[in-house]
């Protein structure tokens, strides 16, 4: 029995700091237990009483004779550590600590929380919270939160926020048929991690949807892999927020500052598979329709309409979220045509022009003809459906409630999903609880109608295009390269925070980059030497530990084609390095051939706070710096990752062969992506690569320029900027 | 009397087409007038009734002896012409027309509609719609939609669909203490435009707000001028539908295929002060929130939170909604800390941390507090607010009332905007209910209170920036120049419906425009002599009215430093051009200076369906036609509209000195879009203008290329591509 099903599958639970004070959650625990028909041990703790809520109060835990799964602990946060303590000496499994004051509340909350997360793995007990709502498990009564009227279904609740929690409980009690297998407050997380609940969600039979609102993530990459495994079996819809603070807080070197924390999360979840909610009015309504109806597999969508605005509408806004709206065959014209009359719309929206006013089964015979369309997945209704009773004529309501059970049984039939938007849904009438009852979602709203049948298209394409290889955790180190090792040993060993970029360069040779050989000249003789070996024209580079941008030091020639030009730019060069900083430790010039002229892109990695490494690319110059024209991925990448991050930037038509010019080594490209994934894999002291430019021609690739940082070791230089 | 006061506030009306039949429109019109108390004359019009609800039943309109303002046609398409005819004679100022079959049903429908048109007008009867739902007058009871308890109000509803004006409607009814002034369907507008009932709703004492619901514009540059004269004193609030597939019908020339309809509706709706909404479930909230409260000036709002997931979402709302969220000044937030328990946040958002929780009268010390702050200009409370005695104490609600008294008081006092949002709201506390009745609006939805607040701080924001001299009207030819208008009806009289490269740069210099003097060259002999004029490098350009792509003919040979390359140049475009096209006229070749490289821009006009011409302004090359970063604006242009057009698009940077380059001349840049307004306005044959490229430099500008293509004449040659 896994830890977290001894928590939420608990089959007794101590109530600590038990109260007789109704205010308090001690007493409002107990009571909703009862009331939710909780059948396991209840034990109430308390050495102040006798008897709680008539049941018998203990001093403390270990006076309890029989096994206990779980403790509730409701007292303030100074005492937390000493039950804890006592909880693992009785065998209790897990704690659910109510309490605030740790993390969250400075220095000294974070000493506390510390302490109390020691104690707990010292005494092999597992923590829910601290600063959580607490816990419920629907199925078995299990409330801890104290809050009774909680609607039971199949979608795991799991949140940051108990008032957000509230807020989409009291939602779904009001508005839908649906509710919830679990709930949990992850609190400050400082045991259980969201993936640990994923983990258990995914496994537990009764929960077919996730949904969650988070705030912050622990360990990002954890996370991921468990959704990226999870999302394939249930659906997660997800709210993140905090985009607008955390944007303010990205890095201020130069990836940094293009790499926005949330442009990385959401394409990082995107590719998990999670349902990525930005507007919290759609949290549940997308959670409701994932959980109840077939996704769409074809991204293919029939409206079908009373109400030509809502059908205008409704097309607007579906193809903003990327559904299709496709003309229907003339087979399907013609059988809707048949049954509607001579001024309906039939192509798709079909406007059921009035043809429906006196008999509205009419709507049932539609949805039937279109579903029946190979080339539709799914199907829209908008508009009057609901109140043709209110509408029209009171005898219409039993003909409009038989429409429903035809409409509700054709989407089992048919395993093709109808979401239905009425103007008189808060009207309540009978046939749309009837659509409720076959799992139909039915809403007022057209915007949160189409973004519900937007999101079954979207989990549809992603279930049948995922890869199943894609991973995202690193095996650190286990491609390393011994004399690259070397190289970063020796940086090191010499106090240095960055690598020359010739030692940047030398560790992307090894793992198989194309760069050219470039060499370390000492003397104008040496560079001479070397200029000759390598033929055609030569550029020369400063290497100095002491500078990191060489243009600006007057430290980069180029083009020398003779001689006399190699000989005197390696003097100007040393000569403008000495002037530039005098004292600068110099080391000589590199040596290389000129890269060709081709289109620049830049690819950089940094590492994120809540993600780790990630890759941003993007095309140099003004699409990057002014446009902001960026991709990004959490690393590791796998080839369609790779290829699907050059493909995605606006730009991306530039290299597939812009007004005539040919198409370039987009292979190239998406290779040199996956070497930068395998070198940051494999080297974990690295903690920032900058490459740029990277000239990419119609055949290979040049990296012209590269840059690796590395981590902040105990006793060292910082880098040069 | 205006004509369209005869018929809002109609003294009297014709039902033509009157019955006992309750399911006809001819019943229930009479039926809801009688209930909504209208108190003028009700003349049921029908042949064959002789009373109807009571009221005697003319056999025509003629026969009633009373005067008539208004009359309600609900009979078939058909019979409109003759009842209209006899509508004139009776002098009945305006008739609605119910019925469909009009232009909306093909060729048949639009001569009928043609006819009603014109005997309309012969008659001097004004026409709403046909193919309207009717109109309603709530203060006079006036109510010809047959649709009883509609909520009257202080908002004017302007619709093209019957269902949204439903829906809308609905909506009012049961989430808000707000309704409607009038209610107008347009149908067809066939006669009467948007714009007059604008005026009409602009000049209305009871009017607040108008908010409308628009398909399709019929004259959208005259809709334009009057949304621009009404916003400044009311509030227009709008959602434009069809945006998807009049996309789809976007032209299909160079610039017309930048041109989306969509992007040239939003940047015109906003510079005319609309208050643009693509989100239906927007449009009835941001109504009554702008039609109940002072608009926010300075962009700066506070929030007040009794829950951290619902300040931290409501943060990331409204930053993507431009507003903005500023820490509070030291003095406000000790304040505040003064009133809040220790864990509380007093920075902004200020999150109550339970310090509430046994005391709701400290959110209107808080609101007090923060609406005190001069730097502040409106505040969104959210989280529990309205749940208090419901998740508290029962004993709270006395409590909370009053808190709601005090902040609605507090508004008044302030002049200074609150929104809240309550995850109660459903549950319809009466601490709610009371906050709307001071015009506070309430709503469940964060998604929905952080749109209104960022919608209020954009209609202020647009208040207090507005220019006067804005104006959407052409003054058309009044600029022309005799010269120019020469050029044109030489091009018409050999039958081209294009300019030659040098007759469209004559156009633009005779208006100002930095043009180089270019001269047409018969011979080579002439080539040569005017280059010598000239001095530097030429360029050569080959003139042919068969030939309108000059460069894929090898017609442009640029570069040219002496005689010989001079003459060698003129004889290879000739024979190029002779080869490229067997037969082509040629006129020989355009002789002009090189222009100096600078940044490319380009500048297009078209002309678009719903608003007329229209300019469109980019860098040229990948920023306009792979990026499709450009920027559009309705004719004629302002100062500040030009200059806004510039600095708008992404790539702006580049302009302003980008990498330590100058600054380039946007000064002269702003002169040359002016002038191509001007041009525009003065000749109305010109159908589409490209300007591609335009050099700009760091003083001054060249213009490259220039094409105009003229409108359809009767007889004549279609232009060639």
């Amino acid at each position: 029995m896994g830890d977290l099903d001894r928590i939420l599958n608990a089959d007794s639970v101590a109530v600590i700091g038990a109260s007789r004070d109704e205010t308090k959650r001690g007493y409002q625990a107990i009571a909703t237990l009862k009331k939710s028909g909780f059948e396991g041990g209840i034990y109430p703790v308390n050495p102040h009483e006798r008897r709680v809520l008539g049941l018998r109060c203990y001093a403390d835990v270990e006076e309890i004779k029989e096994a206990v799964d779980l403790a509730l602990i409701t007292t303030p946060a100074h005492t937390v550590p000493a039950l804890l303590a006592a909880c693992g000496r009785k065998g209790i499994a897990g704690a659910v600590v109510i309490a605030g004051g740790f993390g969250e509340m400075g220095s000294q909350g974070k000493r506390l929380e510390q302490e109390i997360k020691d104690t707990a793995r010292a005494h092999g007990v597992r923590l829910v919270g601290p600063n959580t709502s607490g816990i419920i498990n629907m199925w078995s009564g299990l409330n801890l939160v104290g809050l009774a009227d909680v609607p039971k279904g199949d979608i795991a609740l799991l949140t940051q926020s108990g008032n957000i929690a509230l807020h989409l409980i009291t939602e779904a009690k009001l508005r839908s048929h649906k509710g919830f297998s679990y709930y949990v407050g992850v609190g400050n997380e400082s045991d259980i991690h969201f993936d640990e609940y994923l983990e258990f969600f995914r496994n537990d039979e009764k929960t077919k949807a996730i949904l969650m609102y988070v705030e912050g993530l622990r360990d990002g990459r954890t996370f991921l892999q468990q959704v990226y495994t999870t999302s394939r079996e249930k659906p997660i819809i997800l709210l993140k927020s905090g985009r607008s603070t955390t944007g303010q807080k990205s890095a201020g070197s130069h990836t940094g500052a293009l790499a926005g924390i949330s442009e990385v999360a959401r394409s990082s979840f995107e590719r998990a598979g999670v349902i990525n909610i930005e507007h919290p009015d759609q949290l549940f309504p997308v959670a409701e329709t994932l959980s109840s109806l077939p996704p769409i597999r074809n991204r293919k969508v029939a409206i079908l309409a009373d109400g030509g605005g809502h059908a205008t509408i409704a097309s607007d806004l579906l193809t903003d979220l990327g559904v299709e709206i496709p003309t229907l065959s003339d087979r399907t014209q013609a059988k809707l045509k048949a049954i509607l009359p001579h001024n309906a719309a039939v192509s798709n929206p079909v406007d059921v022009a009035g043809g429906t006013d006196s008999n509205p089964e009419i709507f049932a015979e539609c949805a039937r003809i279109l579903l029946g369309d190979p080339n539709i997945g799914g199907l829209l209704i908008v508009g009057l459906f609901g109140g043709y009773a209110i509408r029209f004529a009171e005898k219409l309501r039993f003909i409009e409630e038989d429409a429903s059970h035809q409409m509700g049984k054709l989407v089992r039939k048919s395993g093709k999903p109808i979401i239905l938007q009425s103007l008189y849904n808060s009207v309540k009438p009978h046939s749309l609880e009837l659509l409720r009852y076959y799992g139909i979602p039915v809403y007022e709203s057209l915007d949160i109608a189409t973004k519900c049948i937007g999101e079954l298209s979207r989990y549809g394409q992603y279930l049948s295009t995922y890869k199943l290889k894609t991973s995202f955790q690193f095996n650190w180190g286990a491609k390393a390269k011994k004399h690259a090792v070397g190289i970063i040993q020796k940086a090191r060993s010499e106090g240095r925070r960055y690598l020359f970029e010739y030692e940047a360069k030398e560790i992307l040779r090894r793992h198989g980059a194309p760069v050219t050989h470039e060499q370390l000249a000492k003397t104008a003789d040496d560079a001479v030497r070397m200029a000759r070996d390598i033929g055609g024209s030569v550029v020369l580079k400063i290497v100095s530990p002491d500078i990191l941008h060489k243009s600006d030091a007057g430290g980069v020639r180029l083009n020398l084609e003779n001689e006399d030009q190699v000989r005197d730019a390696f003097h100007r060069i040393i000569d403008n390095a000495r002037e530039y900083k005098p004292g600068a430790v110099i080391k000589g010039c590199l040596v290389g051939s000129m890269t060709k002229k081709g289109v620049e892109v830049i690819i950089g990695t940094k590492i994120d706070r809540q993600f780790g490494p990630v890759v941003v690319f993007g095309i140099g110059g003004i699409l990057v710096e002014v446009v902001r024209d960026v991709s990004f991925r959490v690393l590791p990448l796998s080839r369609a990752a790779a290829t699907r991050m050059i493909d995605e930037i606006k730009s991306a038509p530039i290299l597939n062969g812009f007004r005539g010019s040919p198409a370039l080594d987009k292979q190239a490209l998406s290779d040199l992506l996956l070497t930068v994934s395998e070198v940051i894999e494999s080297y974990p002291e690295i903690e920032e690569m900058d490459l740029n430019p990277v000239m990419v021609h119609d055949h290979g690739i040049d990296i012209a320029d590269a840059r690796m940082i590395l981590k902040k070791a105990t006793a060292e230089k910082p880098p040069l900027d």
